[in-house]
């Protein structure tokens, strides 16, 4: 293949000036110039934009960690590919399956220079097996995390919760199911929500049992199947996600029940799904978290104050409650 | 920066043993290979990838080129992301929004190693632009396309269209409403489909409107709309998309009509969302094509025969039919 030696020996000029050519620099005559570039030509000589890259030590691309697809986790894909894309910025994905190993791979790529920086969405490995990391380059999770280190766009599921509960109670509801998604920092507070909940209307808990790790549309038909059994049902179900939602509202209308006349339909994230069905939701601004993620992670590249979104739930009513 | 040179110097070697001992070559006692990874430790040397990658002249990263977010490009691109993460392969995604030099901007990453292969799932710049890349590294698309050196993974969609054509036929629709999605070969084979099927069991074209560039939920809700204003109303609709299919759905049950007593609805991909709202639909298997498309690029990579899944359409009969 050729290369810059041979490019300098045919055109008569040092290999200086052939780097200068390819490299848009200035003070080159234009003969100069021309004769290079019909050279480069001749030879197809491809500038290796690796050795480029290594010489720049910015390769401008940003790996994305998650473990799973799940439409929200594409929506905050999306955004923050959009905005990435926008600044010149390149991104690859790497999905775990909570594979260790395959996070590690995300993690000692930022370490060997092939990335400039990583979003981790969700995380498998400990978070201080992450923050050494971290002196490779920027860090930034979505999770709920308090670190000097891994700066974090998370949003207190305490308080999203919190709006939907109250909202059904001023509703009317008061004999809420809860449906939990994956047990983790998030669900943590929304149980702590319901809990708060009860105790400050004063409710009696009704001993329904507590749904976890229930996040898709085939979840949610399970869970309606269990309503339809019960002799004692609750008046209205708070989900963990619009798809648990949806499954719950579409298995019980194929059943022949009536939705909000027979229960009370809560989702959340505001996914399109909710919007298709009617449903009532809480908004995740998750295009917002996802663009903050992205400037803070060019913050840190550039050594400069990121310009953040204001983050916000709230509750949207539609005909499912 | 530490580099080889100076691990060498440290530990009294020759670099040429530091660098069999990084890359964990035998010939190496013990006691050097020791004393070598201790300076390496102590100077926290980092071995840079992107060097060691121009060397072997492989990147492992594949490139994925799409137009824009939709359902059925995200299954394909999890499907694809799937299998070359089994086999050791990232993925970089380019969306270009029909940007002609975001695509270039991944093709140049081909011409210039960055990139082992790209899937061109849809395109933006003409053919002979694209095909011109092919020499740097393989390019397989998921668009129809006849070329000697671009392979396609595409399904003639002429048939899958078919196949709904003459399902509805038999259930006792004849005056069947089309929408269609953008103009492309895949739109024009589906029109070709249609106009065969109207000749061959002797149907008069209703003169109903064609509806073209209709994809999302949004869009099958503005059809629902046309819908229920007609006086001489189709009783059946084909549509391009699931998602149309599902908007047209909840629209019309807002608006108090019944599927399907009052008008037959056919979707198309056979995606999670027409399981949730009980759609007929065509399964059109785009994990198996996603797989082809690895496949193939991987026996391009490696000069070997790739095995392929053979393709089919069929349809998937709920309750809106």
């Amino acid at each position: 293949m050729a290369n810059i030696q041979e490019i300098a020996r045919l055109a008569g000029v040092s290999t200086a000036t052939v780097s200068r050519v390819i490299n848009r620099h200035p003070y080159v005559s234009d003969l100069t110039r021309e004769r290079v570039l019909n050279i480069i030509e001749q030879l197809d000589y491809v500038p290796n934009s690796n050795a480029k890259s290594l010489k720049k030590g910015m390769t401008r691309i940003i790996g994305v960690i998650a473990v799973s697809y799940s439409t929200l986790l594409m929506s905050l894909i999306r955004s923050f590919h959009t905005i990435a894309q926008k600044y010149g910025f390149n991104v690859m994905l790497f999905m775990t399956n909570g594979n260790c190993d395959k996070e590690l791979e995300a993690l000692e790529m930022l370490r060997s220079k092939q990335l400039d920086a990583l979003l981790c969405l969700l995380r498998t490995n400990e978070w201080d097996v992450i923050e050494s990391y971290t002196k490779y380059g920027p860090i930034v999770t979505w999770q709920r995390l308090v670190s000097d280190t891994i700066p974090s766009v998370f949003m207190d599921q305490y308080q999203g919760y919190m709006l939907g509960l109250e909202y059904l109670y001023a509703k009317g509801y008061r004999k809420i199911l809860n449906v939990y998604s994956s047990k983790g920092l998030n669900t943590l507070g929304r149980i702590r929500a319901y809990e708060d909940f009860i105790q400050k209307y004063g409710l009696k808990d009704k001993g329904f049992p507590q749904f976890h790790n229930k996040m898709t549309i085939r979840d949610g038909e399970e869970v309606a199947r269990w309503w339809i059994k019960q002799a004692d049902k609750p008046d209205a179900i708070s989900c963990s996600t619009d798809e648990v939602a949806a499954g719950i509202l579409t298995e019980l209308r194929r059943a022949g029940f009536s939705v909000p006349d027979d229960v009370g339909i809560m989702g959340f994230d505001n996914t399109d799904i909710a919007h298709l069905l009617d449903l009532t939701t809480i908004h995740y601004p998750v295009d917002k978290q996802a663009e903050n993620a992205f400037n803070i992670i060019k913050g840190m590249l550039e050594q400069a104050v990121p310009k953040l979104h204001s983050l916000e739930f709230n509750v949207v009513e539609r005909r499912s409650t």
